[in-house]
Parts: C-alpha cells; sequence; structure tokens
C-alpha cells in the first residue's frame, strides 16, 4: 500500500488543476457567455475527449461507453480485479455553475493522478466516471448515466424526445452511439465494488458550520406534485371582499401554510413551493385559477410521507373554507438512498485527518450515487460552495476547500480500497 | 311632456329589440367564435355602421365624431336645444361578453325610438352616444371616446402603438379620420346638460339583493401597482427552511394581508392581487423574486389611500422580517367619481316606479361616465347581471330585467329632461 495522505503541496497542486480545468470546461457550452451542456450535445462529447485526455495523462485507460458515460479506468496491483468508482457528471442544467459534477470528476482524476505519478498500484482497481446525464435538462429524465451503469433503463426512454422533438434514440445515433447497445453500459455486480462521489454541498450547511467538508448520510428522497386551486374568476372591481373564490388567496395561504408545516416537521425535512401560475393572470381579475408545484423533500421516507399528507390536507382544508376545488397529481418520486456505514466511517476519518472534524449531513440535492446505490454501496463527500449556490453562474468553491477535498478523497478511496478489497 | 311611462309592452318589444341587436353586434368581431371589437377596427367602424342605422330608425340625424364616436340626435322641441346625453360604448375587451356597453347604447337607442315611436319631443335634445373605446383593450389607454368628447386627449396618445406597432394617429388615418381634427370631438359645455348611463352592474350585489336594477352612488377611484419581492434564489432540496429568503412565501404572506385588510377596511373597498408571477420559477428552485400586482378600489378617496399606505406598510414589514427587499410602483391612479346627487334621486324614483324599490351602490369597474364627470353632471343605471360576471363570453342578462330597465331608463331620462330643461 502506499502512503495513505496525499502531501500539502500536491493536494495544492491537484487543487490548481481542478480549478483551471473547470474553468476550461465551462467553455465548453453551447451559449455563448453561459455554461450549458446537456446530454449528447455536441459539446458533451468535446467535454467527454477533453476529460478522456486528462484522465490518459493520469494513467487511466479510457473509454466511452453505449449510453455515453466517460470511463477510466486505473488497473489494480492485480489486473482485473474489481473497481472501487470515483467520480461524479459532465452534464449541466442551462446557465449552470461550474463544478456542480464536474468537481467531482476532476477530483477523482486527481486521486488517481497521485497514485500514478507515484507509482502505485492498490489491490483493487480505480475507475473515475464522468456519467453523461445527471440533471435531465434536456429529455427531462435524470441519471442516465448512472442508470446505463445498473442496467436499469426503461426502454420508454428511447422514445423521449428533447424541445425539438429530437428522441434520446435519434440522439444517441447523432452521437454515434446506438441504441440497441445500451444494455452494454451495464456492469455486472461483481466488477465493482462501491461508489465513492465527491460533489459540492449545494447547500449552506457546511458553510453555516465553519466546515470545508462534510459526509453524507443520505440523499433525501424527494416528491414533486403538480397543484390546482379552482375557484372563479371575476372583476377585481365589483366583488365584494366576502362574495369571491379566489384561486391565488387560497394558494398563498397554502404556501404558508408549506412554509409553517415543513419548518415544524423539523427532521431535515424540506418543502418548496417553486412555480405558481394564477389564470387569467390580469391586474382587474380576480384569479380563477392558481397551479403550483410542491417539491418536498427529507433523508428518511416515514417522516417525509407524513409531512406531504398534511400538506395536502391543509390544501383541501383552505379549499373547502373558501369554496374552492383543489387538486394534487404526484408525477415524480424517489426514496431517500441511506449512504453506506462503512464508507460514511473511511470518509469521515479521512474528513477529520484533513480538516480536524467531520459533520455528518442529509444530501437535499439528487446524485448519480442515488441510481448506482440500487446496485453497489455509495458514499458521498460534499464541499462547502459559496453561499450554497448551485444551478447558477454565481456557483463557487475556494481553492483551499477544493485542496482540502483532494486530500480526503484521496484518503478515503484508500481507505476504502484496503477496506473492501477481496482478500 | 309625453306619457312619464313607457308601457310594459312597449318594454318588452324594446328588450326583444335589444338582446337580438345584442346578438348581432356579437357577430362583428375580430376573432372568429368569440367576440373582440377594439378602437377603430373594421369591425368597429362596421358596428357604428350597424348601430348608426338603428339609431336613424328610431328618429335621430347621425354621425361619428373625430375620435371615432357614434352619436345620433334626438332633437329637442326647440331645435338647437341643449342635449341629455343616453348611451355608453361599443368595443369590447377581448374574448368579451355582448352587453358590456352594447347594452346600454341599445337601450339608450329605445328610450329614443319609443319617443319617436309616440310623436313627442321634450324640452331637451337626447343624444345617444356609442363610444369608440372604453375599455382601452387596443391602445392600453381607456376611455379614450368620452375624452374625445370632453377634448382631454393627451397629445401623446396619438403616438402610443398597438400590439402590432400601429400607432393611434395611424389607425385614425386607416379609419378615414384625421389625428388632426381630434379636436373637433369636444363639445361645448353649454351644449350639454348631463350624462345617464345604463350599464350591466359587472358584480354580484344585484343579484345578492335579488333586483334587476340600481343607481350608482360613485364610480370607484383605483390604484394600480406593481410589486416586487426580492429574496435569494436557491436549490429547494439543500437549503434548510431557516434559512431562506423565499420570495414567493413573502408575496403568499402579503396576498393574503392584502385579502384580509381589505376585507376589515370595509366601506366598499376592495384589493385584488391579480398577477404573481415568481422567478425563476422551477419546482426545485427557491424562488428568488416574485412580481405581482395590486389593484385597489373604492368609492371614496381618503379611506382608499389611507388602506393603500397599510397594505404597502405590511409589505415592507413582511419583507423586512423575512430579509427581502420590498418595492412598489404606481403606474395608474383615478380619483372616485361621485355621481351627481339629482341624477341619483331621478334615477331611484324610476327604478322604485319599476321594481318598488330603489338600490344604490358603488360603482366598482370604469365607465365613460368618469370622463363625462370631468365636464357635465353623470349619473348610471345598472342592470343585474348573471352572476356578476363581465368580460367574458359567460356575461348574461335576463330580458325581463332588460325590459325593466328599458322603462326605467326612459322613464329617468324624461325625469331628468324636466328637471334640467332651461327655463
Amino acid at each position: 500500500m502506499p502512503q495513505a495522505a496525499m502531501p500539502p503541496e500536491a493536494a495544492r497542486a491537484a487543487a490548481q488543476r481542478i480549478m483551471a480545468r473547470c474553468a476550461a470546461l465551462a467553455e465548453i457550452s453551447e451559449t455563448p457567455g453561459a455554461l450549458t451542456r446537456v446530454y449528447l450535445s455536441p459539446e458533451h462529447l468535446r467535454a467527454n475527449q477533453c476529460v478522456g485526455a486528462w484522465m490518459e495523462a493520469a494513467g487511466m485507460r479510457v473509454w466511452q461507453d453505449s449510453v455515453g458515460n466517460l470511463c477510466g479506468r486505473y488497473e489494480a496491483a492485480t489486473p482485473g480485479a474489481p473497481a472501487l468508482l470515483l467520480g461524479s457528471h459532465l452534464d449541466t442544467v442551462r446557465d449552470a455553475g461550474r463544478y456542480d459534477g464536474m468537481l467531482g470528476v476532476l477530483a477523482a482524476i486527481e486521486v488517481v493522478g497521485e497514485l500514478h505519478r507515484t507509482g502505485c498500484r492498490l489491490p483493487v482497481a480505480l475507475e473515475v466516471m464522468g456519467f453523461a446525464d445527471e440533471e435531465g435538462t434536456r429529455f427531462g429524465v435524470t441519471l442516465l448515466g448512472s442508470r446505463g451503469l445498473t442496467g436499469t433503463w426503461p426502454a420508454a426512454w428511447l422514445s423521449r424526445t428533447d424541445a425539438n422533438g429530437t428522441s434520446v434514440a435519434r440522439a444517441l445515433q447523432e452521437a454515434g452511439l446506438d441504441a440497441a447497445r445500451i444494455g452494454a453500459a451495464a456492469r455486472p455486480a461483481a466488477d465493482i465494488l462501491a461508489y465513492l462521489e465527491l460533489h459540492i454541498e449545494q447547500g449552506p450547511c457546511l458553510e453555516a458550520a465553519g466546515l470545508p467538508l462534510g459526509v453524507v448520510t443520505a440523499i433525501n428522497g424527494a416528491r414533486r406534485l403538480n397543484c390546482h386551486f379552482v375557484g372563479e374568476a371575476n372583476h377585481a372591481g365589483t366583488v365584494p371582499m366576502g362574495q369571491r373564490r379566489d384561486a391565488l388567496a387560497a394558494a398563498a395561504e397554502w404556501t404558508l401554510a408549506v412554509e409553517r408545516l415543513a419548518t415544524a416537521a423539523g427532521q431535515h425535512l424540506v418543502a418548496t413551493v417553486g412555480t405558481l401560475h394564477c389564470l387569467p393572470g390580469a391586474v382587474n381579475v380576480i384569479p380563477g385559477e392558481a397551479r403550483l408545484s410542491l417539491d418536498i423533500r427529507g433523508p428518511q421516507d416515514a417522516p417525509l410521507a407524513a409531512l406531504l399528507d398534511t400538506l395536502l390536507s391543509e390544501a383541501h382544508a383552505i379549499a373547502a373554507r373558501r369554496g374552492l376545488l383543489f387538486t394534487a397529481e404526484q408525477y415524480y418520486a424517489i426514496n431517500a438512498t441511506a449512504c453506506d456505514p462503512r464508507l460514511q466511517a473511511c470518509l469521515a476519518r479521512s474528513v477529520a485527518a484533513v480538516q480536524g472534524e467531520s459533520l455528518s449531513l442529509p444530501s437535499g440535492a439528487g446524485h448519480d450515487a442515488i441510481a448506482v446505490a440500487e446496485r453497489w454501496p455509495v458514499g458521498m463527500l460534499f464541499v462547502r460552495c459559496d453561499r450554497g449556490i448551485s444551478h447558477h453562474p454565481d456557483e463557487s468553491v475556494a481553492e483551499a476547500d477544493v485542496a482540502a477535498a483532494a486530500a480526503a478523497y484521496f484518503a478515503a478511496a484508500l481507505a476504502v480500497a484496503t477496506e473492501l478489497a477481496p482478500t
């Protein structure tokens, strides 16, 4: 086994490279002046080529799999041994930040690069994944890359279309891939030991705690619903206040209830009304309809389900009291994903070695680790980001935090490799 | 002087004609299957021709004035005597009902037609106005027709453009009118004694009282504001409830406060949030901005101003407590218009003669009478409409109510003509 820690000067150099490469990748965009790189776009394929070259320079054998994931393998001391997966994703939302996803892929390359420079081989292989589509920006379904790896693509995904009417199948073909070979991306369970993903926190908790790094306990389960209050549109000047059936007022009352009840529920639960449209939507008309979304998340499924029940009951009560109709349709649900306790322990020791203490927190955002966890143990390392901002050009991480992250990721990978190595 | 009342059979026949003519006018539309007729459109000019023919058949001399108002004069016993104005407007909102405006013009023609059939002349002339643009649908400014009559068109109106970029000046030219002659529509103060407008209520108060007709006390003053809460957009899954600066939650809290405080204020005050947009407006993003409109109205200016102050103070307090910014810009203000007490008394007597009692109520909607009141005394007679619905294809009035309205309008016009006739 090699040294268990990345030397400080190596971590600083790694952080410099990571920051420069995040900047370079941010230039590979469909939209001038903003970062947008969606699944199977020419820019996605260019990013894969660019990152693939960095992987090769770090001593990896590189290939693109049949769903477009970029893969690099740093062979084990014994060729053909199972692999510990590292990495994250290379696609973005529209007008994105430059660290969400990319930071994890580039940090993983640094873990391998440090081994390569020092000529070390581990008892297991390291494979770095640049997942092809985590965000779902183009086709409206998420985790296409990691679900290629687990072999759980629903066939129906092939006929989904983007905003231009291009299907997934057609987009694969245009990218030089073949819809008939999707299954080839799936990896046998025995090939892989575990997955360690590094990612920006996308939330304010590490910053609030004054710590660069944290260990994820679970990835929140989530439900998304389209909700609808129906009252009666009418003239804003002629209908007395007591005779209105104002759908926006009802939606407002419920929006406040969502905020109040989620806050009271605790247990890391969050609930958000992110969209609200009222119809007809004129200054001088009492709104007759209000359509709004509900996004609710939490690290444990049962409290989440209980809060959702409470919120929907409250909506029905508000509607009934005001003489309105309320309906809600759940269109997205994902259970909470627990991170593996042994991986959490390895990560916590590595984090504590770097910053003196560790901090455990749930992930409010979704990650490729959700899909990977269907088949293999997962662990996640979070890096502090400025004000918790992500999915925005202002997304920012400190280079010193990235150096700490590279060192902790390196140490954790080696610890996991040792702990999980086949005996 | 003639008989002071329209015989019941004449009122029934008048109501039948009015209903048939409302249906005929509803066919003169820019949009197939829906009623839309905006200022200076070919359909507006066709409606003027059609209604002009009905005016001529009712014994009037007919002309179109220099802003496009349709005018008909039924001469007094003494030719050249000042006129009592009757009528309303002939333009519509988009996808409109068929009674808003038209009912008043067609009822006024029946008042004159009844005099004509019985060969009666009054001590004053009757002039029926089909105002050209009350709604402001095309150019975004209201009361263009009635402000032509009062000579209060701001010159800046000529350069306003519609959605196709056509200016008012150009639209006048295309309609065969001349922007340089706008001033010719203005009438000397001595030509006109008063204005009596008949209109659907556009509200639910008469229906709630079980009465076909009511007398307007005042036309509500109104203020309209664009309001803006600014917080911080962030990830809906990662930011704990206690660390959010959710602009939609603030807007919701204020929307409820608007409803609560306007209700508590009484005095016929109404306040409405009719539009609300949140940004970025994604299911998984905490809204960073919310833009909403406020429409506030009341029949007396001082209580209206006091309520508006209270509502804005509340918005600032909500924003401050939540760490947000609030701004509001008032972009429209119109003072309340009191109806003339003598005209109200004449109308109330005529209404009571028809339905046994009268009912006085403010008008929540704006009307041409607002503009006319700048120069001449105004009175308004309201007709019950189904569920208070207006500005909608479901707008509806009962033919029996229209017969009652024609009879009361006739009686009121004769009473006013007698009371205001120069001695």
